[in-house]
């Protein structure tokens, strides 16, 4: 994954990373120094990953990783070269470990940091209303008209000829050229994930941005959140109306038009050329295919294939759909 | 119910609020001062309470009031301590003398004696950003965050170790400690009660508040309205996502987890440990039971038990919604 | 439609016209100057209308323009009177020529010529918040509130006795007497309407305004977006909950009632004394007649005749749709 914003805190020895889970596993060389967590895919040797599910299994004879937060009998799955940790529940484990070495990406409390854009360089970079914020590592691109009271937190990059409308917060967000956002957007806070936990539920970090590419339109009022362990992407030329709600992790392609207050669940995969009408909703993961047409209110919770029009809740062919509510 | 906040403009002697509701009543005692107006239930001597339904026939029975607003037909309902007075609608008087004790109540334009946090007790208290407005009678705990252009009207109790995202608005609420609200949220407003009448709509007042438990999350851009008669409750560490809207008078429990762009229409109840999916809504005056699964999409129209997954529009129990939808 | 806001550029000359559409047809006579470009049924002598489909035959035959953007197919149903000029594509060139007369009404760049509220002379006419910009081109009436961080972009005439609540932004819109928008609104932003291109599509210009009639209320959150070549209207004493999205060219009657989350797409008329649920939809270019009543979570994708009470997605009549999900 590509994430140029969030600092890696490690390395950090097995040793520190055990003390940490409250684990004691004296077999295990504890002084090897960990550079990352990664997923199984994308991890090399001295990162850390891990393996919870039966249907990761392939991916886990392959890994590169040195060290495997994993389950006794899911153990067995990996390679020699990757040494197995054992826990209780993977996906909390690995939670901590992450919010190790990506502490900053738990909690979006305000950026505190920021400045008036008139005390930065930007004041005559680019137009910009009354009472604008930037914070740190922020790039900004010529020609941008960034509107009143926005405020952009810390590690944002924006292109050239953007329009930024109002009332508009954006933060971890990598934003393309010629890419309007328009009033009242929230773009690159966290995804609604967490553990659920009696009392006290628990927020694993968020180390993925919001990708828009080049050529979007984002609606008035629309919330486009950042990833957990993947991107939020929005490919180019897409067009998004208001009061639509992107998920973490939640990739659309190219080309793709989206009416007023769609909501796209976790992790989802939208194809290029895609029409989805409103008030439509995509379950979480969920893959639709290029070239799909989903009809307004449709409730989407089964894949759809390329070149498909489908209505309904669940959304089935359109055909079928208007045959059955002739 | 629990209001510290909307000043209570009484007593009114009964005079006063027939004269108000334009009624001649020769035969009551017209020099007794009332104190409040409050539901059957809830009614003390030297209240004013009302009954317009059948349904509240048993609660009538045993009020408490020395005063009934009722219609000729359910007179005769009351105990022989309690006076009814006659009128045409019920509700719309039940408005007009609510009105007369809580003035405050019925309108939410801006408050206009907000000051800029930096000219208050808080401005070393609290971390907050810029632009910050504080209205009368507000307290902030210890250790909270305060984003950019947030406005704390007046009437506000915030815990220790809140965090408030930017851009967002609160009025007549508590909040407990741990509780975080994302950006851009409005909460406390009064709720979408009013009595239709063509060509002006009557609104009656929200005296109820809005209560959010400790270690709450509230997503971005949600609303949650403030209750009429009663308050609108977020149980403790409930977390709800982006773009919910919560009516007025609305209950929720603890432990729920309610994903993005859910509504839940006026005076529902939810319980505890409930898991509603994205975009479902909940229509008004339903009662949702502890450890219920609603799918996304949901439009639920009826009770739901304890221990049931539903799902479809209208809800039914998730096997039959997958067996209809094979 | 009436339209007092955006500034017609014309006349041009038809050869001038011809030129950036990048046609070449000798044939016409090119000096004559045409002065807007309107629909069928309102074109004038001197304007330039367009003909695309064949449903609008019967208005073709008698529209007054003096040009007509058609196609080869199309151009046999225009009166002797009217000069057909043949596209491609009739919908793209209108846009085209649209740009050319209303260059403003294309791009929703925010308004950089607002200034500070105590900086006009609106100061001391209307009680307003902090931090209050006021664009080109705006009308307060009498008593009104104009709430925090509130901005009036250019073209906004607001009634007497308006309450406007803080962050919403308000543009090209007439606001008529005792009408009340809540906080984070967004009114009178351009529609969701371009043309689909491949990697860049084309927008094309919003000319229409919002009118919203006296005495409505329009909940928090909402976004209400002006219209294309006619107007957005809400009739008076129409009252609208939160996070409602009203698309272009939207035609709401009188005295009706629309709770939270309700989506209308573009183009539909709804009519008087009409309730619509919470979280329903309405499907562009349909048509909702008086006294209808439209459940919660409903779909509704055809039209629906007055006096009728309908739920369901689709939606269908009310007593239909109980009896089929008993």
């Amino acid at each position: 994954m590509f994430n140029p914003f969030f600092k890696n805190r490690g390395p950090f020895s097995v040793r520190d990373i055990l003390n940490f889970l409250n684990i004691k596993t004296e077999s295990v060389e504890s002084n090897i120094e960990l550079k990352d967590i990664k997923d199984l895919y994308g991890s090399n040797n001295y990162d850390i990953t891990f393996l919870h599910s039966k249907k990761y299994r392939e991916l886990a004879k392959k890994t590169k990783a040195s060290f495997c937060i994993t389950t006794e009998s899911l153990k067995n799955e990996l390679p020699a070269s990757c040494i197995p940790i054992i826990v209780e529940n993977v996906l909390v484990s690995v939670s901590k470990i992450t919010s190790m070495f990506y502490p900053d990406a738990i909690n979006d409390d305000f950026d505190d940091s920021v400045i008036d854009i008139n005390q930065t360089n930007f004041k005559d970079k680019v137009i910009s209303g009354k009472n604008v914020l930037i914070g740190k590592n922020v790039s900004l691109g010529k020609n941008c008209k960034i509107g009143h009271n926005v405020i952009i937190e810390k590690n944002v990059s924006i292109g050239d000829n953007c329009s930024i409308g109002s009332n508009t917060i954006i933060r971890n967000s990598l934003i393309s050229n010629n890419v309007k956002i328009l009033d009242n957007c929230v773009i690159g806070k966290h995804g609604f994930g967490f553990f659920p936990n009696k009392n006290k539920n628990l927020r694993y970090p968020h180390i993925g941005i919001v990708i828009i590419e080049e050529n979007c339109e984002i609606g008035c009022s629309s919330t486009i959140d950042r990833g957990s362990m993947s991107n939020t992407v929005i490919g180019k030329n897409t067009y998004l109306d208001n009061q639509i709600h992107i998920a973490h992790n939640v990739k659309i392609g190219e080309n793709s038009i989206i009416a007023g207050q769609v909501g796209i669940a976790g992790s989802s995969i939208i194809g290029s050329n895609v029409r989805i009408g409103g008030q439509a909703g995509i379950s979480g993961h969920i893959k639709v295919g290029n070239n799909v047409e989903i009809g307004g209110g449709s409730g989407v919770i089964r894949n759809i294939p390329n070149n498909t029009k489908v209505m309904g809740y669940p959304a089935k062919n359109i055909r079928e759909f208007l045959r059955d509510n002739k």
